[in-house]
């Protein structure tokens, strides 16, 4: 059978979603525990790969077992077999054809930040701290440059051999307060490698003046790697939700 | 000259204020600093203990310096010689009379708890989770049963050798909500140890209905420590504020 999982993780102890040689990844933290329990290796399958520090909240994986568990009892037995900063929301029994990847439609992600004078000690893992003012008008402003359908080569990690294809749309990126805190919200088809975070760097430089908006719209259009150096810190990023 | 310093803190890396022989203490981590710029031992003196996990945002302490530096300099080189989850806000120059513990008017402590269905890995070092509904209206009238003048003997764990005077006053329990999370603030005279998690965890009994309120005000009455078994789990509480 082909299950789906949706869980949430606290990347902060976390060398990111992919297995590494030397050093946890919640990938292999969570195929410990089904290994644990189906006495063999069990390989598991997610949308998307986060980086190290980088959370989430509603990432999706899918793997097959022979196990004979109802749906609810899986998710307490993967919870059981899984660390504290790794919980499973929901279990789903799926088709052979669904694939936590390649079946996935959209997806949202959340930025946090403040821009409170004092270093909080309590967020730093979960919020960027700016410790200064940005201007967050122009930095909503020039949000919508990478609004829309756009070959995002500028604005991501990934070679040319690795993903030929780096032609994303981006439906939304939208600018709300929790509290003392800055969210936004990108929701697009899909996001390559630090995309999210290039974007949001960069929206950043345009909020302290470091490059003008006109700059990042050239930088998009130039689709040319060596222009974009701003990469934001990984802790203030959220996969929020994957959809299918 | 003695200086007076105010900090936040992370409690969760900690086992508590207090200097321990095995174990890494606010107080041994922010000495062991001071040494360092000292060259020789320096003694902190706080406002009061935090128990391990126990967060801070407005704690005090005080201690005494012969160096020559300026305020604003001293607060840069104690933050430049302590870890990334503490964190000085402030520091003053006090005259000798000035105690951290002994000239303290009175404190605000805040308690985070939240009662969402599900886990929330993020937050779960600073918010208590209590996973399903509490009755928070039963919780706030109970709470006024312990604002005012009282002994606080069935209330807190200090012995009466250790502490022969229990008597306290509270002069507010108020609660608030943030986002999804209920906020309880403790503001007295001065609070005994353990004494505002197992108020809290006593109004957490009476909002699950495991006791009454009745019960609690009995408990209060009776001045008896083999009775009130409840004592909210640290991760939630916050000493918020010192006042001279």
């Amino acid at each position: 059978m082909r299950l789906k999982v949706t869980i949430s993780y606290d990347g902060s102890n976390y060398k990111g979603w992919q297995s590494q040689p030397h050093g946890n990844s919640i990938q292999q933290v969570i195929e410990k525990g089904l290994a644990k329990m189906h006495r063999h290796d069990v390989y598991i399958s997610a949308s998307g790969r986060t980086d190290a520090g980088v959370h989430a909240v509603g990432q999706v994986f899918h793997f097959d077992s022979e196990l004979d568990i109802t749906l609810d009892k899986w998710r307490q037995a993967i919870n059981s077999n899984t660390p504290y900063d790794i919980y499973v929301h929901k279990v789903e029994a799926v088709d052979e054809e669904f694939h936590a990847r390649y079946s996935c439609k959209s997806k949202k992600y959340q930025y946090r930040f403040s821009m409170e004078p004092y270093y909080n000690v309590h967020r730093y893992k979960y919020c960027t701290q700016l410790k200064r003012t940005y201007d967050i008008e122009k930095m909503m402003d020039a949000a919508k440059i990478f609004v829309g359908e756009h070959d995002f080569t500028s604005y991501c990690a990934n070679t040319m051999e690795e993903q030929p294809n780096q032609v994303r749309t981006i439906y939304d990126i939208s600018f709300h307060q929790e509290g003392d805190e800055w969210v936004v919200t990108y929701y697009g088809d899909g996001f390559l490698r630090y995309m999210v975070r290039m974007i949001m760097g960069t929206l950043f430089a345009i909020g302290s003046g470091t490059i003008t908006a006109e700059t990042a719209k050239e930088w998009l259009e130039a689709k040319d790697k060596r222009l974009c150096r701003f990469n934001a810190e990984p802790n203030g990023l959220y996969l929020m939700e994957v959809n299918y």
